[in-house]
């Protein structure tokens, strides 16, 4: 029986984690799960799934959530909650699907208490990519991806050591807006930069997604996940999300991973790795899907993307900057409060204001991102 | 420094494996090369690679190699040469890439004398999976794949258990008629048949590529060479042969294997196991390729395939006589003996008169194999 902790569980990977583990209710326990506002579906998850350790966003939510679940379920809230849920338990895996940077002290307590960790919120290691894998490294804590791109590429690594890949290749959809044209861009609405042609996920991610900035980040990810250089990480526009990124190794075989979408078969191989079990998603029939198309990327097009390999190549806290950036300027634009072309300038306009501090210590990282949003929000 | 005899020296895969020696002459030497009829280019390996041991086809053709090679050169011929050349030198790992089932004796031989397997004649294992997976099991010795297909399986695979697979897929161009109806086949030329649309390959391997036997004779092969159930093997039509073929994983997971059509990378990926080096082919770029297409194979279409599942499951000697009819009446459609759709009927009429017999040893295999081609010649 594997002892899990889910950091973010009402959230879309959260809720998925607990679908997989409802799957297999003989192999996962839940020690514990942290949810922010719905308490509702928090209530439920912990009827239903009877960790020892809940935590919501607020006192006031924790009150309310009292009310509504079994005795004896001990109830934190806020930072603290996360990290308690992250690292007071007896979880052999932490489960990190957090939306933005508050994963990340979690994250570094889960890792401190020796849990492996399921990491689904990459700003993690975009921002502290350094801290992770060293501090990973010296408690011998193993990172596994769950994003369904870095899914892909731990699957096709499959124990081949790094120094016989020459490339990796993230694909991406194009996100919702992959058809048309900057000129295009200008007036759209955010009903319509929501609706992902491929995948169901959270809003954050789906902008992330139609602005390239989630594969930015993902880049950075696995600069920091598989120990590689900006050089050897390339992304190709591949709309039907069918191969879902591939390594090309030395010789130029190239190992791809491919399956429908569904974040439950990446989130299930996090959960069982090494082992494999079958999951709820169906099969993947490429005579009835017939074509995949590929095309180059368009840095031109994609300036969120150019923007974060930059910051991943300048390094320290480069990459934290353009996070925290992203994240405010997604937030202003949900908001209508800026226009869907102006999230990739309050990125540029904050990196711009920004010297760049080499090897950040986590105080120094979480001031940066301070920094970053207050510039951001008024970028 | 890894010791390779070569089987078929003078052929597609053996020319190639040659020229993958000599991209990396400080890691491999040649111990022992056997060729059939083509004394110049033998001599000129020869002279090149200098290898201890030499086999060509008759005693006559060894007479004229004997004034082109330098003298130390061990020179044999026939069937006893090849048998020389597979256990009799010093080779860590023998080669084996001759045409058709006349690899059978050999294999064994080698297996038995501790020889690693780089396996590119499929026929042997189609004729007598049963014993040369017994015997390299009781010989610990490893058969690696050279063939396209079952390298990419065999890197998809890369140390996953058996037990995770749910179904492998063989992909398949559909040959150089793969456009044509059945009703366009029937007077279709040597020279059309010949022109095959993606890999350079032999004759024989052309025309059953248009067939789709070849195909059969893999999925009988993969069989044996993977531990799988017949329902486990599909085929796909995959025109671009960019995919050279994936696995399917319980989790329904796939993990495929791609790269350009170029027989040197699993050939090198054989002889370098479980490393991986560079090699001189090019980088396949999907953004170049744009499109990659599928669709479901069609068994009315290409009996040659479903003769060959029907044979796989039917066990024993049926896929011999496959086989061997197979050979047969592809040599006499390159003859022109026969038409094109002809040469399936030789295979059906053949296998109609044949009485399956349950794990033959291996001299009821040749003597079937006699039988069979005896019968395919008038069939």
């Amino acid at each position: 029986m594997k002892k899990i902790s889910i950091l973010g569980s009402t959230g879309s990977v959260g809720t998925q984690t607990l679908d997989v583990v409802s799957h297999h209710p003989e192999l996962f326990a839940v020690e514990g799960i942290a949810g922010g506002y719905n308490v509702m579906l928090l209530a439920e998850q912990v009827r239903r799934f009877r960790p020892k350790k809940v935590s919501v966003a607020t006192k006031a939510l924790a009150d309310q959530l009292a009310t509504q679940i079994p005795a004896g379920v001990q109830l934190f809230y806020g930072p603290e909650g996360l990290l308690e849920v992250a690292a007071g338990t007896d979880a052999d895996m932490v489960v990190t699907a957090l939306v933005g940077s508050q994963g990340l002290q979690p994250t570094l307590a889960a890792i401190e208490a020796g849990k492996e960790i399921g990491l689904a919120n990459k700003e993690t290691l975009v921002s502290a990519g350094h801290l992770v894998t060293e501090r990973a490294a010296r408690y011998g804590v193993k990172l596994l991806p769950i994003d369904s791109e870095h899914s892909a590429i731990f699957q096709c690594l499959n124990g081949e050591s790094l120094d016989t890949i020459h490339k990796i290749t993230l694909t991406a959809s194009g996100g919702s807006f992959r058809d048309r044209t900057r000129d295009e861009l200008k007036d759209v609405t955010v009903a319509e930069a929501l609706q992902h042609p491929n995948w169901s996920m959270g809003a954050k991610i789906t902008i992330d997604s139609a602005t390239m900035a989630n594969k930015g980040l993902e880049v950075i990810e696995a600069h920091w996940l598989f120990g590689l250089a900006y050089d050897q990480i390339e992304v190709l526009i591949h709309p039907e999300s069918i191969i879902h990124s591939f390594v090309e190794f030395k010789d130029y075989s190239i190992i791809a991973q491919l399956g429908l979408p569904d974040m439950r078969v990446p989130i299930q191989y996090a959960l069982t790795y090494p082992q494999r079990l079958s999951t709820p998603t169906g099969r993947l029939r490429l005579s009835e899907v017939g074509k995949l198309h590929f095309r180059e990327m368009d840095f031109e097009r994609f300036p969120c993307l150019r923007m974060a390999f930059e910051s991943g190549r300048a390094g320290g806290s480069a990459p934290s900057v353009f996070n925290a950036a992203n994240e405010v300027a997604v937030e202003r634009f949900l908001q209508g409060e800026i226009k869907f072309l102006q999230i990739e300038d309050v990125i540029a306009r904050t990196l711009d204001k920004h010297e760049t501090v080499d090897s950040p210590e986590l105080e120094q990282i979480i001031e940066i991102d301070r920094w970053a949003r207050q510039t951001a929000t008024i970028a």
